[in-house]
């Protein structure tokens, strides 16, 4: 359960306020405003705050005085047709923040999407929960032999089991000695007066990389676009790609509009090169062509069969 | 009158919506929202929307689960540490997006602060408006001899009006004859049927720089102080200074620990060189010290004595 | 002719000085390094530097102690797979600064890729030349009536005479304005002692969108690239295309590997939304499919139509 | 020793080659090219490539069609008044490459300047090396009592004995049981026949942060700038100073005028705040001030003292 006691009245204590506001507000998202969605074992996200709707981008695309928008049909058809010609600045002007709690190697992956904003608890400062990530079973797999970055099957349950294990014993002897090489309890006292404590700085260099860190983080809607396209893609490692997937939930309460455009757009579609393009055609004209003739290696060629489901 | 009857609707149209939300307000920004603050003779500035406040600040700092505040003047000192010890993201979680009008040399100047977010009304697209800046004569100066990016003494009276004419006189032909060249009305109606109309791409080139445009402009706070410390800084040109003054009040508004901090340590100190710090410790010392035996340049020298009030 | 004999003369001057240096370096690059290509009728690109080459993408990829490359066609491969699986930070590794003197109004739309590095030359410091931008009889052209934003058919040669006339009448005259306010030669001197001079931050606003500035303008080689595909566009305004088309020229000169993989991944394929896939699926099965059973627009329609050449 | 003898191979054999380059080239830097510094127990700093020197400053700022430079006095007070008047884009316009090998504790701070170019080596493609930082006894501390962001006083011998001989313990054991997990050998062949191998992107995560990693990091001068004046300052932490320590080495050698007025300017002098002025406008003055009376905090006034040598 990766929320304490005292942590959950917080929230919901914020929850329980509210105010009158001239702002574009949505309701959809306002319902689920600093809930926490469970992730993985111990982490969340959660939505502190957001800027815009739908009709941000609009009014932005238009430059206008007033809500800038017409008829949610015509609302729709301008979306559609700034995402599809890669118009980036009207997705600009909304604007969200999130609170994530997650393990560090994905931490790691996730600053390289440098345009957003982030303030990440600091271990120089503070000292660190317990708390660390074992995967499921399920999801311990062997090394990937078609992709040299990613994973295959799961392990049989006896490796399974013995890798948890391991896990398990590293992160909590790690933990352990963390914890003592500090010194102190989590209010700062000293817990053994007959030695000093090592400083927090340098303690934390022992805590393992599957170990929980949290953050805010705060993007525009382009770049949240960008960073969900890349991440809840299948090649991104399952351990991000479950926060990507629960953002996506918040990106279909907050900006409904965009978020069909983004399925239908940006992951929905396909990118076809040059030499793709050339054997779509030929495939419509009814002529035979097969790899060799293609010029393509046989790589993209079952990566372009596969986007054409054949 | 920088604002037309219809936009004037708009805008009070939006102003007279609200709706209740669960995220930080600010009853002093709610205020002013959407309303425009005249600037220049035919500019404005007016705040479309935010996100955060104070508080934003100091939550984000202490990465909290609820609104991670403690007493007010707990709050403002934080706030302080963080502004006088450059820590800049905490500052990176509030955002503030403004409709802008402003002439396009201001534009050119103010563009190239690159971390904000822009949306600007099109020339390829729509028909420019018919307004162009004029100075008032007292605005209307002589370059600086001692400053070669800069302006010194006000024209004479003749030679102010010498020049308001001309400026007046050459943009004024310049619409006529950019609106002579679309040949469509503001409807995108043809107003002469016997020949055919430019292309807005091409018209709007002999548009000459003074000519109004506008534009959607997001940013957050941490920049926006940046943009304000140098656009405020009586360095800036005249015409940009007096933007990032109306600016200035609605910082205010918006988050006043925040404006308070700025002012205590950013553009109410200064910044010494190596030598001037040691010119202040030989001065506190009692030690007689001038220019030559400061190492400084001439330049320097009196830079550093006109922080000093001497 | 874009270049006074004095620039000339430092031009050559420095293409005439060579130092040896273990950095990567391109021989078809150096061959025209510091030389101006012509662009419209008195703008210019011309590269000032550069650092890396094809293999500095390759060492990047692979983190390298030494060059880290391979075989040329592994190399190939490498770069083709990064740029298809849309790995950006290798090609970051990459970098050039190029000279270009541009109309103003191209400029604005240039500025607007905000990860690049700009030195743009100042009116607030120095007098611009009197020279400005008049297109080509052919490349004045109506309004595009199928795209908002673009332009249709060459005027008729009457027309475009007229409106040459009027541009070129309307430059000459902001120029010389411009020039009288200043009351200052080239050389700073005093034209008219009988009266003061404007200060050139303030004279410059008269001056039309046609005049040329010019920059300085550094990126890396994954964002040259997002430039080059959205400007070398067919929807990308003509006078910004020749610049890219200019800069293509050096890309090929630069970096022959990644121009090669440009090509066939970026702008000589296509992006299909998810409709447009499953017609293309549909059309494969010879399965008959019209515009109004596909659920999509005429105009993507259409579009879709294009890009399949029926 | 951090470099293996292969590795010292790659870098002698890239060492030993050069070519002829127009670019400007700076000899001093090229002396050093590749070769690696090295930094704490395992970790470098080397430069791999650079663009543009001192003159390239001012070259941009001036626009220049050729080398752009004067005397080079005029050239050190162009540089000078740049950095003291806060002109950023001219430092912009060089550029520099370095291959860093470092804890990822230390990496994990770096990583927050965004505006860098950064290629990691990655865990989820490789195996990482066995290497692990251990600090030297006289660097390991107690948690500072006056900064909570920071370390106090050397541990007592025995206790630092302890201290690493745990960090060495839990890292030795991190790394072996990674190893057995993957159940692969460097070269990627299976060790144990009899079982299957976790994916590396999964066994990472049992590393712990003292370990090494590495990755081409490329920067402009102006953000090296920012980079170098924020983690050579006596706050950062030690393991990240070290190495801003070293690039202020290649600084020197790179753009020694620039470097000059970064001491005078960025990291010699001192910014003071509004009420720090008006402390010091009074001791100048002669009047008694003290910290009640300054409406500073103690923790600010102190500040103050020390920059002011009482």
């Amino acid at each position: 359960m990766p929320i304490k006691p005292e942590e959950k009245a917080e929230i919901e204590s914020a929850r329980s306020q509210s105010a009158q506001t001239r702002r574009a507000t949505v309701p959809a998202l306002e319902e689920v405003l600093f809930t926490p969605m469970p992730v993985l074992d111990h982490g969340f996200v959660r939505v502190i705050d957001y800027m815009g709707d739908d009709s941000a981008v609009v009014q932005a695309a238009r430059v206008s005085y007033g809500k800038g928008t017409k008829r949610v049909n015509e609302d729709r058809g301008l979306i559609q047709y700034l995402l599809r010609h890669r118009h980036t600045t009207p997705f600009e002007m909304c604007e969200i923040k999130y609170h994530v709690k997650l393990p560090i190697f994905v931490a790691r992956q996730w600053i390289r999407h440098r345009t957003a904003n982030v303030n990440e608890y600091s271990g120089r400062y503070s000292i660190l929960d317990n708390e660390f990530y074992l995967p499921t079973p399920e999801h311990l797999a062997v090394q990937s032999t078609s992709n040299r970055q990613g994973r295959g099957d799961s392990l049989p349950p006896d490796e399974a089991a013995r890798v948890l294990d391991l896990l398990r014993e590293d992160a909590m002897r790690s933990y352990r000695d963390y914890a003592y090489m500090l010194n102190e309890d989590e209010s700062g006292k000293t817990v053994d007066e007959s030695r000093s404590g090592l400083a927090r700085e340098l303690a934390r260099m022992n805590l393992s990389l599957n170990f929980y860190t949290q953050w805010y983080w705060k993007t525009d809607l382009h770049n949240l676009l960008n960073f969900l396209s890349l991440r809840a893609d299948a090649h991104a490692q399952y351990e991000i790609r479950v926060y990507a997937d629960a953002m996506i939930e918040t990106l279909d309460k907050w900006v409904p509009l965009v978020a069909e455009a983004f399925r239908q757009y940006r992951i929905g579609g396909a990118q076809l090169s040059a030499s793709a393009l050339t054997v779509v055609k030929k495939m419509i004209a009814g002529e035979y062509i097969d790899q060799p003739a293609s010029g393509m290696s046989k790589r993209e060629w079952s990566e372009l069969m596969a986007v054409l489901g054949r």
